[in-house]
């Protein structure tokens, strides 16, 4: 690795650390800085500015959980339990999207919107193919499957309240989830 | 009314669109002050601390969801179709639990606790009862339920880029999230 391109991946590092505990608004670049043991020059040089250096994060991190966890839509429930644990092993990925969110909504990364597209086509193919019940549209069924794999993170804060110990029991959550998914899509 | 109650509430209005806006870290006490044509001390010896005010408006939010939407665990389907309602006519509500939860999860106030526990006991109430069935237990029911009918709001921000449209066809929505739950109760 040149040089420069490890001085980038410490910095994106610092940034994933310091986006996911204080949002866009509240991210200090000097902080980031220091913690990237760079300095805040070498930052808007390399990334623009902080709402573009978040916007790199999270789509790195985005891209890495396209990679990570196949989208199988012949089989939601099985995907939706992939996405469980990762959304659960990865609670930095589900506080960027949040910030994401609240403080810049409207601006998105090019690739996984393409992604998303991927998906849905592919669960409408499954639809035709009599695999995946037609009751409920593929977005419907996209939207609705993202939002019971990260019912248990920040992104559904009441959940700490209704069971403190939820995720103490993971792998019978994860069972449910895709039981829950499951009856959605047969 | 008397004045200092008049004064609470100008504050209390301000306050809500300051931190729906901003969190609770970025929220500007001055700007609140400003907002509601009163002072900053005011502020302070009304409510204590910015955190504290901040707690205090989440807290009147969660109680009028409550007050307003009747908890029907003997029909889920019918009590997701009115939150689905409730959230995406208050962006302000989800917004302020957003922020609580990547800003301040681990205070809470007391009441919507007590709340919390008396939705789970009626759920196993009605499963008791044999009107919800025992797949899922209360607390992934009352979960998911949250989950689901929040899922189009900003608590699930791929949502928009999965279907930027989905809210113009509100009524084919909350349908489908009445029969989501139905799926999961019955």
């Amino acid at each position: 690795m040149k040089s420069s391109e490890a001085t980038r991946e410490r910095i994106m590092q610092a940034a994933t650390v310091e986006f996911a505990a204080y949002g866009i608004a509240g991210a200090r670049v000097d902080r980031i800085a220091r913690n990237a043991a760079g300095n805040k020059n070498l930052i808007y040089m390399y990334f623009g500015s902080k709402e573009q250096l978040f916007t790199t994060v999270l789509a790195r991190h985005l891209t890495n959980v396209y990679d990570s966890i196949a989208f199988t839509p012949e089989n939601l429930p099985d995907y939706a339990a992939r996405l469980f644990d990762f959304v659960v092993d990865h609670p930095e990925l589900i506080r960027l999207l949040a910030w994401f969110g609240l403080e810049q909504r409207d601006e998105w990364p090019v690739e996984p919107r393409a992604n998303l597209d991927t998906k849905l086509k592919g669960i409408a193919k499954a639809q035709r193919d009599g695999i995946v019940a037609k009751d409920f549209t593929p977005a419907f069924l996209l939207t609705t499957v993202i939002a019971l794999c990260s019912a248990w993170t920040v992104s559904n804060p009441l959940n700490q309240f209704i069971d403190p110990d939820a995720l103490k029991h993971r792998a019978t959550l994860r069972k449910a989830t895709a039981k829950a998914v499951e009856r959605l899509t047969r």
